[in-house]
């Protein structure tokens, strides 16, 4: 039977009643959380993880899908990446839309219930309970162009790998206020499989059509995740973790890259999907441990939840990866 | 079209990056949250609606199912009862039931994945990722039959509604650590429509067994609800809120009990279930103004999330509700 | 670990490609369904547990919430009990309005996305993506109280128990197409706890408020839930089971009123909320197991989904249950 | 407000009691389904929809997740595939694994319920509720490999678009049980973004290391499903529709796509995600045309629930897609 303290000397302790003061913080109420059921208790396991990866100098994966990257979250990512407390991002395509549009256009807070035809007549696109003009994609369009021929025009080779690619992009970029920015000084490659399925992936195929040499080699960019996985297993501490928010094709990627190293060390979902319909998105951090994705003595957690609540509970608590 | 700022300048406003700071507050995440998208942004919406309604003196049912009772959340409610911050208690029979045991027998932390027959086997009962030993029933229902007997003894009349009764065994525990015992002492009713489905309800039952006359008026119980709730909109502000946390028939129970003074004037619910088939539980607040149990202008919000999650952070944003 | 195929020789047979063919009948697609995975797997399995309860002459309990007796599964529960297929019902308060009004007046297919305030000043309530327009309780109103005085008039004894009180209730009803008349006619109990909340249940209130001595007895009606789970466990098969559609109350009275007997023997529950908030609606007959709710070697089965639409797939592939 | 029955005399039709007979049809039942409620109703408009799908000789997009390979859905997929049914599939890569290795290798029905450590250790991968034996992975990639010396040694260019390449290999196969097989005789395109991700991706990867002129053109790959969309707009009916049953790419890539030709015409979704979290798993077909992904007038529904299940309900409903 799986404990709730694992190796801890009383493996199911007493419920905790929480007790809320004044000026409370994030950190101690996810302390509070520890033993007081359902999904607190999720939460403050997935806390605990958070510190043993940074304890343990762990390489961390940071995985997210595009409607993370539209939402606050970005912000916490940003900074992050700015401070190197993550060491690979894996994002699906739509991840660079927003991070690249956000940067100098607005996304703004709309509501899940809007008629949506209006919405389409007045140029609004919805994302669950976020609008985002027309405007923002005209102006990502343009940006992509002029980056992509300054790209294109300073380098012989036009054989690109998606993380090359978008480092490049990340270093042509005028803005700090960007994950692409900071991955690409810092040094964090970002994955980005399927690269073309989004804004700036029309704008890349776009582009390829009045520049047919210019390429992304999609699968010399899953090697390179796989090289980096397994480096990561050799070097320094030898452990990796990852945190995934949310599913999709990043969330597999992040996965499938480390089975050939042996699988995560430390690894925290936060699914919003259920496991009961074969998903990946639904896909726990157990099932995972079939396939050797996360190692058998790995400390993993899968939380329900929404990963734009948890996600920042889970950095709130850990000073490591603030400031 | 729904704003997401209603009556503001600014009714769809840029969304906004999270910035995490060390020791940073619940409230100011918060405060954060506001403008950041999915429910990071209802849980704004919702702290706000609970601000508005301590601002206005509204008059404040909180709703929860039994799980929530036998989560760390209570210790929440015990605070809030204690504090006179809410003003009637809704919920469902085995709300009591957690209530009056973990005041004395702690329930404890456990795991979702357990081996459920092995569980049994060693008199343990599981409830999510919380276990219930059997020594918790055994305590309960010694306790509530030697409380039952002294409420008999004293009492001329044996006919009793659900709230008369509650408050009378609130009267007679002899421990502060429970919100049946604050409830009791403060004036605030408890209503538990059902009262004969959980553990201290089959002891109400067998103790009529011996003493046919003992009852609980389960219609005029109902009476109750709504005749508070009536006089809540003719007293003081007029304003009624409610925090229904969870569904069952203590959420219904709740807005049922609203529909004769024109519904509710403020609505937060916490929701786990989806609204995609029909239960009473995934309902939203926006379903509930089409029957008039919440007022077409109330302010209202549907979170969709956790309830053990959830409700801390609303609670702990508003210095109101603290101390 | 746990078997696919209990006690075959195979248990863990094969995936099976689904064959669709002209004029498939239901019966055929859930025999497919049997090793097709995910929830056609868990479907075909109830149907097969579904089965066992049949051939076993099991008493079989049916409960479901009030969203239930609204959608067109009234039909195939009034098919059940007009034929006796099924021997008790538990249902939530808001059942017995959904039935006693569509006797007569229909509720409407509507939308989920409908504009609830326009719905309200048009008096109509929305449950879900029905529609109920508000002459549904003004008849509704006025025929219970016919009903109740006729009841009042005619009986000496002013104190029932809820299933003594629908049974009066369904014997003075003037329609076949009604649940409640057929139940009353086949000795079929109707459990019903917190039967005050709901609008027949309103009408049982303030009917008391003209006629104080008119009662409805909570702690024996449990008491009778309890004896008639007990009596099945003594008499014909010894064996009893259960159909649970949706959560809230009646799922928990279903299983408490097992309890004492020794636990369920077959049991099906049709989940659409997630059992990682700890809550009885989401909870699992797995966790059933650990309370002694449903029996250790008890056939079962969680089936997630819409019960509206996994039902009629159970149903339809028993010819037992049918004509 | 949104119509039940748009465009015809009583757009909120009677909620129809589904009465069941001996032997009744899935037709007959999705025919009841209309209009008795949550969804039940869905699933007969998505019916609806198909019809006039192929009523007016639609170009018809399916689009599905890995898991939906795995299942018995798959064998749906192989006789609309082979009957030309349906025009594109777009499809995530680990759907490629499943079908090329079930053509000769079954996978297995097991339990969601499964000890994750123990799987691992007998070499069986876990996927919700199927199982995967390793022995399944040995043989894919052993075929993949020598399927890709084939092609490679019969090509002179080895730059292919995802699409291309996908023919080849199902050009290659020497099994008819397998939708790549008849997809590639039947002249239906395969569209799979980030074909990288999945265990033939793996080794087209490994393929390139030891080939390096070998390569997958990520950004043709989209520029032939767009190009795909736009031709259908402009020939034959001119209307096109998808079905998509589940999230992730293959989702997005499929309304991507279909943008510049104006959206599509007719859309189904079939989704397990809720939609208030924001991810594009969750969102509705409403959703889309905010973006124009789906036309404004087009006749569209999001049915919520497991593909697995609704999907044979539907396509068992219609003639045009059977025999």
């Amino acid at each position: 039977m799986k404990d709730a303290s694992p190796g801890t000397a009383n493996p199911h302790p007493a419920v905790n009643d929480i007790r809320l003061t004044k000026g409370i913080t994030v950190a101690e109420l996810v302390r509070q959380f520890r033993n007081s059921g359902f999904q607190t208790h999720n939460i403050a396991v997935a806390a605990e993880i958070l510190g043993k990866m940074a304890e343990n100098n762990a390489t961390i994966f940071l995985s997210f899908t595009s409607n993370i990257a539209a939402s606050g979250i970005r912000g916490i990512i940003i900074d992050l990446v700015k401070r190197k407390k993550v060491h690979a991002l894996v994002a699906s395509s739509g991840a660079l839309d927003e991070d690249i549009t956000r940067a100098k256009m607005p996304y703004l807070q709309g509501t899940f219930e809007a008629d949506d035809a209006e919405l389409g007549r007045k140029g609004i696109n919805r994302m669950g309970n976020l609008f985002v003009p027309n405007e923002c994609y005209e102006y990502l369009e343009e940006k992509v162009t002029a980056v992509l021929k300054k790209i294109y025009n300073g380098s012989s080779s036009h054989d690109f790998t998606a993380t090359q690619l978008i480092r490049q992009i990340g270093l042509n970029l005028d803005t700090e206020d960007s994950f692409v920015y900071h991955a690409a000084r810092n040094g964090i490659p970002i994955f980005c499989p399927g690269i073309s399925d989004g804004a700036v992936g029309l704008q890349l195929a776009f582009f390829q059509q009045t520049h047919p040499d210019f390429k992304v080699n999609e699968l010399k960019s899953a090697i390179e995740a796989i090289d980096f996985a397994m480096s990561a297993k050799k070097e320094g501490s030898g452990k990796v973790g990852a945190i995934i928010l949310g599913g999709g094709i990043a969330k597999h990627h992040t996965i499938i890259s480390n089975i050939l190293g042996g699988g995560l060390d430390y690894a925290i979902y936060v699914n919003s999907s259920s496991p009961y319909h074969g998903s990946l998105s639904g896909a726990t951090t157990s099932e995972a441990k079939s396939w050797g994705k996360i190692g058998e003595d790995a400390a993993d957690v899968t939380v329900y939840g929404d990963a734009s609540v948890v996600f920042p509970l889970l950095i709130a608590s850990n000073e490591h990866f603030l400031g």
